[in-house]
């Protein structure tokens, strides 16, 4: 996946998930830093309806698979550090 | 949820998730500080069915609601910060 082109895609996704990839909603996890092969699975069983969600279900099925893979792959780039363990 | 409980819980879900949330596996997600509500969701729908998974499918039918409500709030629990975007 294209990191450039996947931020540019993600401006449709920063409403719920944060441009960063942070959270807007509580329904709506984060996605900084999130492995890359799990995001594209997550979108790809939107997509097919493996998966369902009220939102990414109507979302998903308009992505191509380019789109899918340069949308994980910038959210995967963002780099995230744990930086306080309870 | 029990954050410390929760911790001891978390023992069963180290070897993919990390006990500090970072991903051991391509396939497995990075938990560390992701949306409570969201994780619960996530279980709750993996012990119902709803959502299916080689391994989760297997783990969450055996999950007490207190054991996903204690597991979901010591992983939200574990700050995370973003240092570094694409």
């Amino acid at each position: 996946g294209d990191v450039k082109a996947g931020r540019q895609k993600a401006l449709q996704c920063q409403t719920c998930h944060g441009l960063d990839g942070r959270s807007k909603l509580p329904e709506a996890p984060n996605l900084s830093g999130q492995v890359e092969p799990y995001l594209v699975k997550a979108l790809q069983e939107y997509k097919t309806g493996a998966r369902k969600n009220e939102m990414m279900s109507v979302v998903a099925p308009n992505l191509s698979d380019a789109d899918i893979a340069d949308l994980a792959a910038y959210y995967a780039a963002i780099e995230i550090e744990v930086v306080g363990k309870p």
